[in-house]
């Protein structure tokens, strides 16, 4: 109980500080004695940090305000991308303290090979927090792959080549408790608490994209993660049922039409190592006519798979993330056309049909993500720390 | 709190009576005198009965055992079908005690007259229910169409042909808290609450169909509605993006060709007042060729937009309910071959794709699903009794 209130303290200070003392008593309905105490511990633990005094001019005493420390805890974040290693250091205000990144060719690597590469680059990081007084309290990780559900198996990540691979062994134990997630998952959790959009909005589908494509579902401001862990497989929703073979064995997904090997060749572009979707941005910009048509087509493949999410879903926002982000100006348009047309909701009488907007987060949004759901495994519970 | 109680009592032998008070006390993990005290409130207010001595031979003295009433408060279903209105009573052990039916030609009709209807087969219900005893303590009715969240407005409804309708106003409010709900929900109520399925499986999608193709979701044993209340419209998710023009507005909807028009027409049958999909059960048991090759190519088209679902929700079981599932046994087969070439964890590693099956409720479930959800607005709540 003792535990749970000074999580419920961290999250308000964390929701609306700076506050007293209390404020903070008042928005959670606890004692100030109490709250005075929690608070103590929550200070010795160098998790709320004080500043004071609070504004002159209200009324009564200016108590002094607390806030989230950018010593102590912190979460870190990785990122196991197919052509690249990343980290980044959370402090609890949800500042990125430390970012690194490296090229790297995981496609087809043995987890164990690059899983010790990413090691590295975390005891870096770990060094690098250490010097500014933040000790690492939580590990996330993201992989472009099915995770099964509450494990750190890997069942398949197609992109890198890998099945069943249990990630547990080959981590760090000591950077505190370790998660291992769907990148798209985590590249929505990264929008939810990005406070990009106010109020978080409490149901969305978020459509991420590296080489692969992949979804997440937001409920009721909680993924939803499906009886395996599997849920959010947009890449594989059917758009063209007798269409191109993909991947994964099936015909006309998706990803056979916005992946993005299909959008660029599509554009008149070979896919291999360096050539990625963000070499269509600058031709799009320039209004190269093949360029431009590739996204547009992706973008109306990308609609009519989103139409059957949002008419199954009835989401209150789509946000596009990843690598899609920042082909937004020539991807979207043909997105909103076909959720115009296909979903039922907008037919029948909203004014308009669901809202489409591309993440500001972009690529960074899986990092950014992970090492914020690192980051808050301290606040939710702080006695580990 | 004490409400909240007598609720927990309620549902522990709901679950898993006949009860002795010490044995509910042992489940709700309440003193056996708290739990005396909150059974004979249920008692008078003849939610429970007591059956007894239990079972001889027990360890101690055989208490007394407590059981659901089949007297006192009731649930009433009501459906609002295109062409029938249908209305069950049922108690709160379950079992459906009265039920009326009617033809009724309710496409195009005014919403005020069919609830006039409908209001004069409610009495009659509430009649008959008085004769044994019973008297109506909840009232929830399935309608063929989108319902505002948490309202009694039918946003649309195409095979009915209304809009906007406000149904609050047009029903009775005297027996017991009135529910306006999709009928697809109520079926997937129905079938959650069933008994068919032990466990029940916490989450699962599940297809109905009138003249229209109803869907429903649940996850965690709840029905997700979205953000508007319009989640789970699966016969508008796109099976053949420029296919055939549908109703709503879109192309290429599933309900362009497993709607019941399309199957008809594909069976050389003209859709109309008394053909319904029910007639195409009698013509594939006996191998009529024309009548089989249509259902199955609505299985295909079944099997293309369940293939979006599992692959975004992940979902434990499929169940084909309504009309479809009595042409189980031709539907089914192409559905099952879509779901395993199409959702991508079959191809990933799971031996077997998600379970497919058919509703033994069939075209009863949204009635049955109504009933019972009405008669756990007792359960959940019997200070309102």
């Amino acid at each position: 109980m003792r535990r749970r209130n000074l999580s419920r303290v961290l999250h308000a200070v964390a929701d609306a500080g700076p506050l007293s003392r209390a404020a903070v008593a008042a928005r959670i309905g606890l004692t100030r004695a109490a709250v005075s105490s929690l608070v103590d511990e929550l200070l010795r633990a160098e998790l709320l940090v004080e500043r004071g005094p609070g504004r002159s001019g209200a009324v009564g005493r200016p108590g002094t305000q607390l806030l989230l420390s950018d010593r102590g805890p912190c979460g870190i974040g990785a990122e196991i991308g197919v052509d690249h290693l990343a980290v980044c250091v959370m402090d609890l205000r949800g500042q990125a303290r430390t970012r690194i990144g490296h090229e790297a060719r995981n496609q087809g690597g043995d987890p164990a090979a690059v899983l010790a590469a990413l090691t590295g680059m975390l005891r870096r990081a770990e060094a690098e927090a250490g010097a500014v007084g933040l000790r690492p309290a939580g590990l996330t990780v993201a992989v472009p792959g099915l995770v099964v559900r509450g494990t750190a198996t890997v069942l398949r990540a197609p992109n890198l080549g890998w099945r069943d691979a249990d990630l547990a062994g080959l981590l760090p134990d000591d950077l505190g408790p370790v998660t291992v997630e769907n990148e798209a998952n985590l590249g929505a959790l990264g929008e939810l608490w990005s406070g990009h959009h106010s109020p978080a909005p409490a149901s969305f589908v978020h459509v991420s994209a590296e080489i692969g494509i992949g979804g997440a579902v937001v409920v009721d401001g909680e993924l939803l993660r499906g009886a395996h862990g599997f849920a959010g497989e947009l890449g594989h929703v059917p758009v063209r049922p007798e269409g191109r073979p993909c991947s994964c064995g099936g015909r006309g997904c998706l990803e056979a039409y916005a992946g993005e090997a299909a959008v660029l060749r599509a554009a008149g572009l070979t896919p291999g190592p360096g050539v990625r979707l963000g070499a269509l941005t600058g031709r799009c910009e320039a209004g190269e006519p093949t360029a431009v048509a590739a996204v547009r087509r992706a973008g109306t493949a990308l609609g009519i798979a989103l139409s059957g999410a949002v008419n199954l879903l009835d989401p209150q926002l789509v946000v596009v993330g990843g690598a899609l982000a920042r082909l937004g100006p020539w991807l979207l348009p043909g997105v909103r056309r076909e959720l115009a047309r296909r979903t039922t909701a907008a037919a029948g009488g909203r004014s308009t049909p669901v809202p489409v907007t591309a993440s500001p987060l972009g690529p960074d949004g899986p990092l950014l993500g992970a090492a914020r759901h690192a980051m808050r495994t301290t606040l939710d519970a702080p006695g580990g720390a």
